[in-house]
């Protein structure tokens, strides 16, 4: 038996985001039913709610940073209990046979991981993400989110903590690592908070200098403009690690010439258009380039606790319901610090 | 004092090498004077004696691929002895002081290298390859090619083998590991023979199915022409590393996607253009490209002992030096199985 619950949907690709209600499937054995308190807007809420990518189902619900609490269970749940603060990120199921998901990646499952929005559940109904009222998502893609943490600063770490957290940790970002990160927004911001409590020597690479006192008080030790001159000179051959949080095309050469010997530019962002470089810079010092993609489930849990523990939650702007839309522009302009967070209950 | 020695030479961008003489500086405290008896020719000797990369010097000595004897040592030296049997590769110095340097990495060396032929040596003087009779070489630059291994077949390991062994060691290539190598030629021949000696399970991908049988023998279990229909469908997401040896711009993306998750693609050659790719073939399964250009001194002398051990020598085509230019043509047509290599007892 599904319900209806009040949500903010799309109804078409582009058009505003306005007041519905949508399905959420009944509680079955495995199931928490969450009565969503926070919702994160991420960048590609807007990429998706607009259809930019592509492939966007209408009526979309965004919004896969949710922090709530539990309301109900069904019988077969173990790990929660009503009343826990919970959170649910990007995904809300996977094959959970293939060998990535096995390894605990699940964002990478082969099978593909099911999307909390625009995706469709193994039942074969659409998903509908965070924007509404209450979810129900299968406890073994539900996180705890530790005391300490408030919810709505916790939203935010369901994607954009984990997205900067994974790579950080995979590539030991830590007490002696030169580690750079590549714009300072809602991605970014993050990476700076989570790179300096692991340790690492952090810089921030931003356009302007407009936000290097906001880099400082979240653990940056260093700030450079990339639009003056002599940065790329002063810096070459110096960081381990670059995470690129900008969706822009770069010039990537340059970038990867501040690597030392075996550093690794990630990427977490994606460019919509394909990227050039020459090999030799990555011959050269024997650099990389990699992607990186949210975390799995375990990880992401491992982060949660991590920011508890460290007193890191993301810096925010609480917004009602009816400011999606102009929040979404805001966004588009660079004009937030640093992410939106949607109290859903200004959504009945 | 200098001495004059008999050398094969260009003498000018893209005139046909020559029989000439150039000089070798006086045997310094740390000097070895080795009596050349093979060079190997290896691809980047055609791009830079035909000056395709810029920035070449003529008259011009290639050579980087060198086995000998040593005929002199100075008063200094306590590594060789007259009579060893030795090698140099592509550098015969470097600045011995920046952080790669110091870590043995001195094929990075941060305040560049000198190489073994079109390069400028630290007296300020030009370096001459392996086309010659004789080289002097500062006995920290040079390597012992242990008993067992022909000089013939062992010159070739000075570049060729160490370009593939260095990346298969540093990304860990062994037992349970899914290697492919990209190109069967001078490059990717080696790289199989030491995949497979390394213990792990070695995949060619080559433009058509002419080289399985010499493959299977170098110790690939498994070989596809990338030309063929399905191939790139059917080993999707299936290695953890592949070697391209290869200069050609290849479809990068299509590569990527072979790769399963934390799955790195090396490029050991280096396309004269920029390359291009879609960020979201690395960030879908934290994929990595990668370069890497040869390897340190104590890695390359590893290598020699590692294929000493193995019985890995190069599949060699001798020639003698007044063949050098019909040679080069054959390589540009990928016409040898798999490298040339000089006697250079016939240059007098």
């Amino acid at each position: 038996m599904t319900t209806t619950i009040a949500a903010y949907a799309a109804p078409a690709a582009k058009a505003p985001l306005e007041r519905t209600t949508v399905p959420r499937r009944e509680v079955g054995r495995n199931d928490v039913l969450i009565d969503i308190k926070f919702a994160g807007i991420c960048h590609s809420d807007i990429h998706q709610a607009r259809d930019e990518w592509g492939e966007g189902n209408f009526p979309m619900v965004p919004g896969h940073e949710i922090a709530g609490v539990v309301a109900e269970v069904g019988p077969g749940v173990t790990r929660y209990a009503v009343g826990d603060r919970v959170g649910v990120g990007c995904f809300v199921d996977s094959c959970r046979e293939c060998a990535n998901c096995l390894a605990g990646e699940e964002q990478y499952c082969l099978n593909g991981m099911v999307g909390t929005y625009n995706s469709v559940g193994r039942d074969g109904t659409p998903t509908y993400g965070g924007y509404s009222t209450q979810v129900v998502v299968d406890e073994n893609y539900v996180l705890g989110i530790p005391e300490g943490l408030g919810l709505d600063a916790a939203a935010p770490l369901l994607c954009a903590g984990i997205t900067l957290f994974s790579p950080l940790k995979h590539w030991n970002a830590g007490p002696g690592k030169k580690v750079a990160i590549v714009g300072m927004g809602g991605l970014g911001h993050m990476g700076v908070k989570i790179a300096a409590a692991l340790g690492a020597d952090v810089t921030v690479l931003s356009q302007t200098l407009g936000k290097q006192a906001d880099a400082e008080r979240f653990g940056a030790r260093h700030y450079y403009a990339t639009r003056e001159a002599g940065t790329f000179e002063e810096l070459a051959n110096s960081f381990d690690l670059i995470i690129n949080t900008v969706s822009a095309n770069l010039d990537l050469d340059s970038y990867l010439g501040l690597l030392a010997v075996d550093g690794t530019l990630v990427n977490v962002g994606a460019p919509e258009h394909p990227v050039s470089l020459s090999v030799f810079s990555l011959i050269g010092s024997r650099r990389s380039l990699a992607g990186s993609m949210i975390g799995g489930i375990r990880q992401t849990q491992e982060m949660l606790d991590f920011c508890a523990e460290h007193n890191l939650g993301a810096e925010i702007e609480v917004i009602p319901a009816d400011r999606i839309n102009e929040a979404y522009d805001r966004v588009v302009a660079s004009d937030v610090r640093y992410r939106f967070v949607i109290d859903t209950s200004t959504i009945n």
